[in-house]
């Protein structure tokens, strides 16, 4: 199931991507036929297992095809795309370094890590889908992408065994952990220069895991106005989702709806000599298999 | 004024404490009996310039007064402490090394920074004056105190001047940054070692600002079992409260209720030779001139 949020009628509500039709099933429209109020309008709220997501949802998907009306499938032209998480309730939790040649084109050999490194990037960071990102020239001469997988919490948990850990995810989604590199540098701890608003872009939705049976092997590419730029694949993590869930978890409380960005590949802007960076109008996509494409263009 | 917050009958809420009194106005109860709901029950919520926080408690305050009862005036004895603001929407923000001789203690002179160090804890890590630290003798065998004066954003801004920056301030509070030193260390990145559950006691108010017309001039001490550990000034800041809003807010919202520790002081545990980290059993006593004194123990 690949569920998007977006705008409608300026209200924040959630659906359910119908991929054959290329529309939305409106949740709301279709419980109000219901006759009950099953969930919450906000995805990152609907998330916590007491509404049993999944199962709600396809008794909603069910009834709503039955009685189907147009209000029930929106057209896409007809919503304004969200993140699927617009708002998260913690800061994003991003691990740096988790492809082998993407730390080695940072910074050689000795910058591969041999313990997770992590850091976050402000709730003020998200984007969606479809959304121009600034290019803050005024702040920074080194905007850069990075395309990653990223995963969603799905219950809470602490001490998470490895083995236990893939019960703890919800889903996945796309991310551009865009980066003001002269920042980043400057302020030697990464926050500031991963923490510029609308540096976060999110979606197009989040498929839940049951449709990604096997998230450590998925393609994942990067292009830049067409071009390719990374092309790697999830199998080359140094740090797999379980060994991630677990050692973030310990002595530190997962819960649902949390964001934990997995790392880039190689080929970001930086990378390359000499660098290719981001400016105004430079179109983004990233594809991830079994995922989507995020798409983003730079104002 | 001085804003706490509290469980009460359960349900968190927030008041005034009365210093002369050592009590907490019941700003629920009072709102009651005033006929008029003002305000909403969590702090982090009245902090929005929506609601004229100050102004609008003057007059609750006013009429409490006049119309006293036993249940507006509440003893320290039947609340529960919360951090006054025990779940912020977002991670604490957290200068690093913004007094001299603590970045000399921990790195040598090399390691006092040029530039802003900033780093995240994640919300999760917030607990209360009085409440019992965990010793986390599983994941940590160096866990270590700092005392910091944090600040309380008032209003929603970005790209806010140096000379504007004082406007956005709310209010003041104290916060132990209770870091774990060999996860800090191992994962380079200090974000898992500062985010372990219950690192972050806060409290146990929040003073508004205008009750300390000189934020840059008080006297800060930490003690361990009695003995003084930390004893400085606000003076001696790297960077000073202005230039640490300016700075975050380049390009980064800043909004009301966000938390940002200003640094801590020479004298960790750390700093010793040999280290004094904590153990099961250790009381910290943090005091902030003008501000109150923060207490904790290790479990």
């Amino acid at each position: 199931m690949k569920f998007v949020s977006y705008l409608y009628n300026q209200e924040e509500q959630f659906g359910v991507w119908d991929e054959d039709q290329k529309g939305i099933w409106n949740l709301q429209a279709i419980q109000e036929k219901y006759g009950k109020k099953l969930l919450p309008n906000k995805l990152v709220e609907a998330i916590d297992p007491k509404y049993s997501l999944i199962e709600t949802v396809k008794e909603l998907l069910a009834f709503g095809k039955e009685h189907k009306t147009s209000s029930f499938l929106q057209n896409v032209e007809e919503i304004e795309w969200l993140a699927p998480i617009p708002r998260p309730t913690k800061n994003i939790v991003c691990i740096g370094k988790n492809y082998r040649e993407h730390a080695i084109e940072l910074g050689g050999e000795e910058s591969i890590p041999s313990d997770l490194m992590v850091f976050t990037k402000a709730p003020t960071t998200v984007t969606s889908h479809q959304a121009s990102i600034p290019s803050y020239s005024e702040v920074t001469d080194a905007l850069d992408y990075e395309g990653e997988l990223a995963i969603i919490i799905g219950k809470k948990g602490i001490n998470i065994a490895k083995e236990d850990a893939l019960d703890y995810l919800f889903g996945l989604t796309i991310i551009n952990d865009i980066t003001a590199r002269d920042i980043q540098k400057r302020h030697k701890q990464f926050f500031l220069g991963k923490s510029l608003d609308q540096t976060c872009p999110m979606g197009p939705w989040i498929v839940t895991k049951d449709e990604v049976p096997h998230p450590e092997s998925l393609e994942i590419e990067t292009k830049v106005n067409g071009e390719v730029r990374q092309q790697s694949n999830t199998k080359y993590f140094i740090f797999p989702i379980d060994e991630i869930i677990s050692t973030l978890s310990k002595g530190m409380t997962l819960e649902p709806g949390d964001i934990i960005a997995t790392g880039t590949p190689a080929g970001v802007g930086l990378g390359f000599d000499p660098p290719k960076l981001l400016k105004s109008g430079d179109e983004i996509e990233i594809t991830i298999q079994q995922v989507g494409t995020l798409f983003n263009r730079v104002n």
